[in-house]
Formats: structure tokens, sequence, C-alpha cells
């Protein structure tokens, strides 16, 4: 950096996305899409940002923005003036407070939900509540308890009641005088409230990653997200990736339930977070859906995945579970149910299935592929519905990088090479760290002004090019025979030691990037397919908000496709946990996407050997011409 | 008794019934068809054993057994020689070994039953085990553990593997080298055992009673009855009726706790009896059905049935419950599922739907009675099907009777008075006390005698008729202001002490008595019916194998309807409970029988304490005429 980190700072600007009133800092020029992206409002771009569909609009209520041509071709006149733009053309050039409408939200984000059986959420929660006056009984009436409350409410809402309910609902009745909100979970009443508690109905969707754990509180009366929590999965103190999970508990006897108990741990800390955050009662919280890989679901249940570490690689169970709240010991209502994504084989999981029902990859027209990057990389294909896993690591997550994080606060998750290095910080903090993002545009940054070269490898300050700008140069220190190059010094970050961008954290990226692209390549030949013949990529991952598109092709991480085909949907797996929150026919297509997507096990396939040795290299930096003018790349130039 | 004890002993004969190989001691002149009714073998009849429709047809395999001129007329000359007999008229006159061909029992003893949806019980439990040899997986095939089973057997065996299994099941698969028996419980796959155990598939029916628990071992893979045990409900020391069960549960804080572990606790006894005599193991029992009365069942569940005290004596639940072993503490297998019997209402709960099931009563074609004689007396009538509940008190059952006892070795379970007072003992022992039938027989006799007057007091012997036999007369003993009546003197007793029926005792028969008489009673002036137009009663109970029907309408227990109308069905409740577990048709029968069966509440009718105050007294001895031929009655005479 030229100018010190308070100078950075300055030039930031804020912007406010309503009606969540979720914000972010954002550098001058950054797209308002990309912005969005930042601070988690996914806003659906069917043309792939190329500005021409209209989809994204979103409205300027206060700050300066001008209108793009495409802005004005798309939108006319009276709404240009209301304050109307698109999201994918229109640039961050002052503090803004941006109201994004339902309509423009990718569709899994969607709020308010359609009634129709589109591409909307109808919403259909397996929880109801259902407030009913009873009346006191007269004196010839004995019916049972149940069947009072059966009969008030509509017949087929319930099938029975629970055992744990009917141990307390005589009294529970009694001392209400007869009135009261009945709360029904899967055809089955689990409580019978005081009062008109309709309204207060929720639940959790888990995202289980083997590096990181989300969970979105949702309000299942409206289907509106009420809050998100993150955490990291505690199981990595015992190693980063599924085979140190699967090895423990096959090598340990306890194994399996410590990494339960510490994932679980961290679950109901998610909760704790979550209702607090949001001020509602744990009691109220009746349902939560988790969406996970085949390793992750099972450890989470208890079931030993033992399997998953020798040939042919099994998982114990695909169906979808219903097990209760108790059965896990989550913190929810005590007779709070759990819905456990069906899986697809190996090491396919309930995370897949979940980024499926998210995209509707299989209602896709052309082949797609859906590449949801995380510790573990799923692929899957439009084509015939086939998915594989490959196992990136926890790069991406920023793990194993020397000053990698999480996309928190304070991490570094964009940077851009002109005279000098600039940095984007999440949260308007000083530096702490690199996260997935980050990463992605340092290395394709790096390659792009020569520093680095094709085999990964960062040039001695004697061997660059004279191209290289001096500033980045005065960055290289050679250590212990390698070059590392310093992104900020100890006076620009938090805690006042110098962040690094080493080496060996370029040879990490280069190992995940390469085991992902590797996969993509293979499914695609066994598909037939040249990348050119691919009709659309849906990028997912809780990763890091936002891969640049052309930095993940510029690194190899995506084959060369053009990017308006490149979508990035957001963390798919946690939306499609999310879905199958707010209906029980999301839950349905959640079970038939398993029943068809057919595993494809790259472990054995001499071919992957052989690509993936490939995909370690850098692509030659001759791919300009794939690029097109929809790029959401800031800091494109040279040869991006 | 003008002989001795020994004397009476050795003019009991051994009679031993195959293929059950039960044996039982017999008076001469006993008829086949009570003596096998004592062994708990229930011989069809039904043309009320008049010794004409021939389906009580047995084999006298040896021994000396004549036939009758009906047994010649039903069954032809070559059937008579190869021993077959009617069990309602060959008479016992020397030890005999009996064969009782599966068709002749009553339909709901029947063992190999029947293929199609006629009268037996088609075998389809809901308990199914399916041995596998699945193959060690080759390398490609990374389906899941459960997939691969669901696979190897019938798609629609089940829907999913439980919780609990999918914890162990990897291991088992891998141990087993990928065989065994898959169990199936109510579409849940809950076992994967090593081998092939289909053969070792048992269930446990449970009749609970306020008074006596019944539970009986089922072979579920063929249907054979393997063993029956039967306690005393140890809820008896809190109280002998279900008004103090339910007083202890509103009264005390643990009170319902208390009740529920004390009967489980019996309940896993008789468990643990069950699979010692047969042999069996505890973890090849998979399913318990159980089936009691409204209070019962709430405490067994561990249900608060304080609102079953209480004006509109509400029960908790209506429908049938599916509960897990586990949720009860019963030691069967550990994921074995336990199904409780639907309710109706009131007091009126899953013994009387039991019953129903057993008899078949909503299929008769005329209006028919079934009369459960037990603690609570419940009364089911076909016409628009009704049911209700009377407070009968354990009388029946040997409790609150001085020498009372239940139905066991040792019980006198038949009194006649000839010359002097005769009487049959359970088990060839000496007399340890009275049964309810023996309670039955004895007040029938003195009242026939002219002992018992018809309010029911026992005269002085200055009191006498004429016509008293003057054996008895010296039985009498004058204490306290009334007479007792010793039917054992020290020396003939177990215990060394005289047994005595107490005027006490006359009294608490005449009360249990005229609760079910007088439930009875109403329910036909609902129905607008007198007893000459009822076409049927059932009786039913646990409460000591066989009321001789003469003797139940001779005390008024009975309305006086001809003989051959009565018919005595067991333990229907028991039963009942047996068919659900030997069929998932009975089950859901029984759910139907339950919704369209209404509940009458006689505590509020008016009409009830008038019938009740009526029935107290003893029927004039005018009834003869009523009788008939075919009456099992062996001591009749008199006004009989």
């Amino acid at each position: 950096m030229s100018r010190n980190w308070r100078n950075v700072k300055r030039q930031e600007f804020k912007i406010v996305f309503e009606p969540t009133g979720r914000q972010v800092y954002a550098l001058p020029g950054t797209i308002l899409l990309e912005a969005a992206a930042l601070a988690g409002v996914i806003v659906q771009t069917p043309c792939g940002g190329a500005g021409t569909c209209g989809k994204c609009r979103v409205r300027v209520v206060s700050g300066s923005c001008p209108p793009t041509s495409a802005c004005k071709a798309a939108l006319g006149e009276p709404e240009i003036a209301s304050g109307w733009r698109l999201a994918c053309q229109a640039k961050v050039l002052s503090d803004l407070v941006v109201e994004v409408p339902d309509r423009s939200l990718f569709e899994a984000q969607q709020q308010i939900l359609v009634r129709d059986e589109g591409a909307g959420v109808v919403l259909q929660p397996a929880v109801g509540k259902h407030y009913v006056e009873l009346g006191i009984p007269g004196s010839m009436d004995s019916r049972s308890d149940v069947d009072r409350i059966h009969r008030a409410i509509h017949p087929f809402t319930f099938k029975r009641a629970g055992l744990h309910l009917l141990r307390t609902l005589p009294g529970a009745l009694r001392r209400q005088a007869f009135a009261g909100t009945a709360v029904v979970v899967d055809n089955v009443m689990i409580d019978f409230e005081p009062g008109n508690t309709a309204a207060q109905c929720y639940g959790v969707a888990f995202d289980i990653g083997t590096t990181t754990l989300v969970g979105t509180l949702v309000n299942l009366a409206t289907g509106a997200d009420l809050a998100v929590e993150a955490r990291i999965n505690p199981q990595t103190s015992y190693g980063d990736d599924v085979i140190s999970r699967i090895r423990k508990c096959r090598e340990e006897p306890k194994g399996l339930a410590q990494l339960q108990r510490v994932i679980l741990g961290a679950m109901n800390d998610i909760v704790d977070a979550l209702i607090q955050r949001a001020a509602v009662s744990r009691e109220s919280v009746y349902e939560v859906t988790l969406a996970g890989n085949t390793t992750m679901q099972q450890i989470v249940c208890g079931i030993d995945p033992s399997a998953l570490g020798e040939l042919p690689f099994s998982p114990v169970f695909t169906d979808a579970l219903s097990l209760t709240a108790s059965e896990l010991s989550l913190d929810i209502h005590p007779n709070g149910r759990v819905f456990v994504f069906p899986q697809i084989g190996g090491f396919v999981g309930g995370d897949t299935v979940a980024g499926i029902v998210a995209s509707r990859l299989d209602r896709e027209a052309d082949p797609v592929l859906l590449v949801d990057i995380g510790t573990n990389g799923e692929i899957a294909h439009k084509g015939k519905l086939i998915a594989t896993s490959v196992a990136a690591g926890p790069a991406f997550e920023g793990a194993r990088i020397s000053c990698g994080m999480r996309a928190t606060a304070g991490a570094i998750e964009k940077v851009m090479i002109e005279a000098d290095v600039r940095v984007n910080v999440i949260g308007n903090a000083r530096p702490a760290g690199l996260c997935g993002s980050g990463l992605i545009d340092v290395v394709s940054e790096l390659l792009r002004v020569g520093v680095l070269d094709a085999t990964g490898r960062i040039l001695a300050p004697g061997e660059l090019p004279a191209s290289a700008p001096a500033a980045v140069r005065k960055r290289l220190v050679e250590r212990d025979g390698h070059t590392d190059l310093m992104l900020a010094g100890k006076a620009e970050t938090a805690s006042g030691e110098p962040l690094y961008i080493t080496q060996r954290d370029v040879r990490e990226l280069q190992l995940a990037s390469a085991a992902i692209r590797s996969g993509i390549n293979i499914l695609l030949a066994m598909e037939g397919l040249r990348p050119s013949e691919v009709g659309g990529v849906l990028l997912a991952g809780g990763f890091g908000n936002f891969i640049r598109r052309n930095h993940a092709r510029r690194i190899g991480l995506l084959p060369p496709i053009a990017g308006r085909k490149i979508r990035f949907i957001g963390n798919a797996s946690s939306l499609g946990a999310k879905r199958a929150l707010l209906s029980v026919a999301e839950k349905k297509y959640a079970s038939e996407i398993a029943r068809v997507v057919r595993h494809v096990d790259l472990s054995l396939s001499p071919e992957f050997q052989m690509e993936f040795g490939a995909a370690m290299m850098f692509p030659e930096c001759d791919l300009g011409a794939g690029m097109d003018a929809g790029s959401l790349n800031q800091g494109s130039g040279g040869c991006g």
C-alpha cells in the first residue's frame, strides 16, 4: 500500500441495504451487486450481470449513484428518476442507502413468499400453530383432551400427540381454561401453549460445513430471516478435513462421541446467539433443518462415519432423517424436531442436495454446473444429474493459510494491485487476516502483474519483469529459499504484526483450486462437454461472500467459461436448509433430488490424478478472449 | 364337606389338552368344554352348548369318555370310533388326554391362522424379519448401508431406519460380512442381527386390569401362544379400584410416577417370567401390545389420569399410541415398540376396544351384549354400538373377599352343594382361598338350598328351611350378629386355617353383581330391548376362568336370558391385545371400533341409582323357566 491504512479507509463508502438494514463498506467504483453480496444480500442476475435482463433492479434511496446507459435502456426515464438502477451496472460513488425489493433477490433468499408453485417457496412449514378456544366441556362431554383439540382445528392438521405432550396436556388444558395454541410439527402435536402464540413460530436452518457452521433463524409465520450466525466448526482442532475426523472415529473408541459433542455444542452456541439477537424465546423455536456433507451429518447424529474411510466410501443412510431435538440435545423447544437432509452417496451429502434445492439445478434448461466451494468441494452437473466431491481443504475458508481467517470483520476480502496493493476489509476495521476471496484475489493479481509464475512460484525481486510495480517489488521478502509478500505492515494491522502471503499459502490455494477444477473437468468429460458448451456455472459457498469471476478463471479454479455464464448464488447449502424449513414440499423435493442424483467417485478414477496434476499449474495468461464486458471484476486489467 | 379333603381329591381326574399340553383336574361328570376352559382352552360354541352345531368337536386320545346321543347324532359312527366327541356334551369320567383341533377353538384363540379375511386373523404382524446376504460391496458401490439392505428386501418393507440402529448398523454390517437379519417394526428397521434369526420373532400382549395383569408371549412367525403369566396389579396396595388410583395421582405430587413405576415393574416381571418359561431371548421380543381401561393405560404411559376424577371424566387421548419400549422402560428389545390400544371415552378404554376386536361384536347379526367382568365392568352393545363402564369392585378377582384369591393353584373355583358342600380346586392342591367363579357358585348354591334369602342375608341355623342339607347346617357359624359359612376346615386347607364365606363377602358380591346388572339393564333400556329380545351375551373376563351361566343368572348378574344365548369367550381384552400383535389389520380395526363406539356415562344417569338399588336384591328363585338343557351348570338342580 502506497497510502497508509487510514487513507485507504477514508476512501470507502458505507452502503446500507434495506429492508434488512445490513451494511457494508466498499471502495469507490464497486458495482452495487457486489457490494450487496458483501452484505450477504444476493441479487439475482439471470443474464449473468450483462445489464440486459433488468431483473436486478434496486432503488437508491439516498446518495449519489449515476445511472449507466444500460440502466437507462432497461428501466426508462420515470424509474430512473425514482432512483431505480440495475445493481449489476451502477457503481458506488458515495455513501448510499439502497432498497432491494424482494423480487430482485436470488430466489432462495426471497423473504416474502409467493403463493404459487413457480420459482418461489410456498410457505408451508412443517410447523403449524393454531389458537383454539374450546370452552369448558359440558358434564356429558367425555371426549378425550386430544380429541377436543383435534375437532377444533382442521381435522387433517395433526395425526397424533407426542407422548411428552400427553404427559402435560391435561394439566395445561385445565390451567388455561381450555384455550391455547396447539403447536404441530410433522403432523404431531408437540405443545399446547397459553394464549395465542401463533405469531411466535421459528426455526433454525443449519449449514454444517467441515470448517464453518452457519445457522439462520427464520420466522416460520412470515418466511423472513431474522438473524444469521456463523462459527468455526470446533472439530477443526482435531484436523481440518473430513478424513482426519473419520480417522479419529476409526481409531479412538470415544472419537465419535467427542466430535459429536463439540459440534453440537457449537450449534447450541449458534442457537443461543440467534435467539438473543432476534429476541425470541428458545421454546418458540420448533424445528431445525440441517445440511452438511455425509461425514458431518453422520457425526452430528452420532452415526459412525468410519465406513467413509475405506472403499467403497459408504455413508450409513441415504433418506432424510426426522429426529427429535432431544435425541441430539439441541436446545430448542424440548419436543422440537430435526430434519437431516437426505444424502447422495460417498462424501456427497445433504449440503449438495440442499444446494441443488436452492439453485433448482435440475430445472435448468442447459447443461449447468453447480460448484459449491468449501473444505469439501461438491460439484453437481445438470446433464444426467451427477455429483462428485473433491477434498479441496480449508484454504477457501481461511484455514491452512498463514494469515487466513474466516470472512468476518477484519478479513481482507478483496485485493487489487495498481501502483501498489490495495485491500478491502470487512466491517471497516484494520486488517486482521485474509479470507478465501481475498486469497484468490491476491494470487490472481500477483499472476497478472507477473510476480507469480505459472507454476505458482513467487519470484524473487531480482527475477521480476520490468512491468511489475515498484511498490509491489518492495513488499517481497526472501526467506529460507523462497519469497513471501507483505500484504500489510505492522502499523496497519489490528494486531501490530505484519500480514504476509507466503509461498506455502500459494501452494495451498493451488491444491484447493486444482481439486475443484479437476473435478469439474472430469464431470464435463463424462458428459462429453467442452467448457464453451457449458450453459452456466452456479458458484456457491460460504467461503468469503464473493469470488471475482475473472480471478476464479485466472487462477484456474473455473474453466474458461464466459463471465456472463457464471452466477454467484451465495451459501446454497444454507439457503436449501432454509427452504426445507419453510416448506414440506421443499423437503420432499430434496428427497427426490437425493434419489435421482448419481454419485461419481473420483478417488478411483485414473483420470483424476492426471487432471489434478495438470490443474496444479496456473493457466497461461491468454484467457482474455474468454472474458467479457459483464465482468464484475473491479481490479481487472492486464491479462484479465 | 362330608368327606375329608383327601377323599375329594381322589375323586378328581387329570385331563391333558393337546397340542398345548395344558392340564387340569376336574370332578367326575364335568363337561369337557368346561374342563378345557379351566385349562384356559376356550372351545367355540356357536350354538351355546346345545349340542347341535358340531363346532366344538375334540378327540379323546386316551381315557374313557362315552359319547352322548348328541355326539352320535352330530358326528357319525366313524368319527365317534376315532375318539371324536362334542366338548359341550361329553363328560369327564376318567383321566383323559384330549386333542383340541385348532378349528374348534374360539376364534381369537386359534393358533394357526387362516389366510383370508374371514373369521380368523391373517398373520400380518407389525414385526417382520428378513434375512439378507448382501455380499461385500464392490469398490465403486458407494450406496448407503441402509440403501443396500433396503434394495435387498421388498422395497415397501420399511420406510426408514431408527436412529439407534443407524448408530450401530455400520459396525454390525461389516462384522457380519454384509449378511444378517433385518428386523422391521411398523415400517422402521430397528435391528440387523447376525445370522438368520427370522424364526425368532416374538411379542407380548398385555391385558392391564385394575386388579390383574396378564401377559401372553406370542410367536409372531407362527401365531402360536408360547406362555401366559399373570400378576396382581401391584397398584392394588394403593387402593383396589380406579378411583383410588386417580385420587392418588390428584393428591400426591409423585403419585402418578409411583403408580407407573410399580405397574411397569410388574409388567417387566411378567416379561421376565415369559421369556424364561418359553426359553426365548429378551432381544427377540420386539413388540408389546397393551389393552386396559383408560385409567390403567394412562398410568402405564405416565399420562395423568386426574381428569378422570372429575366431570366430565375425560381421558387424555383417544387414538392408539405407538411408543418405544425405552420410553416406558419395558425390558424387551431396546428398540422395540409398544402399541397402546385406542380408547373410547370416560372410563371405557382399550380393554373394551380389545374385547370388541376379539369378539367381533360389531359384526354380530342380532343385538348382542358383551359383558367384560372385572374390577371395572365394561358393557358394550351391538345395536348402536354403545359402551359403558361400571365400578364393580375387585370381588370377581378375589379381592375384598375374606378368603378371596386370584384364580391360580389352590383357588376354589367351583362349589356344589349336594348332601354337603363339594369344591373343585385349581391345580390339584389343597384349598387356599376362593376365586371369583367359586364365589358366584357358593352364593348361587346357598340361594338354591335356601341358606341365603333374597336380600343376601345368610340365615341363622335356626331360620333354615327344612330342606337345607344337614351337613351344610353344621357349617354355619354365628358371629357378631350375622352368620358365616365354613367352606373348608383347618385340616383340609393349605394354611391349616379354616376358610369361610362371610356375610360381608356376600354383600361384596351383591354390590359387584348389581353394578354390572344395572349397567346391562340401562343399556338394554336405551336400546328399547327386553332381555328376551337379546340375541346373545358374550361373557368375558379374566376373573376365574369360567362362570357357570345358571349361577350368573341366579345371583342376578345376568338378566334372564336363555343359557344357550350366553357364550363364555375368555379374557377378551387379552385376546384382542394378542390379535393386535398378530396383525396390523387388527390394529386398524381397533382404531375404527374406537371411533364408532359411543360412550354412555352412567354416573349422571338418575336411572342408574334406581337400577342399582333394585339389582342389589337377588332375583326370586323362579327363573327355572328361562333355563335350558344346554346349561353347563354341573351343580344345577332345585331352582336352577
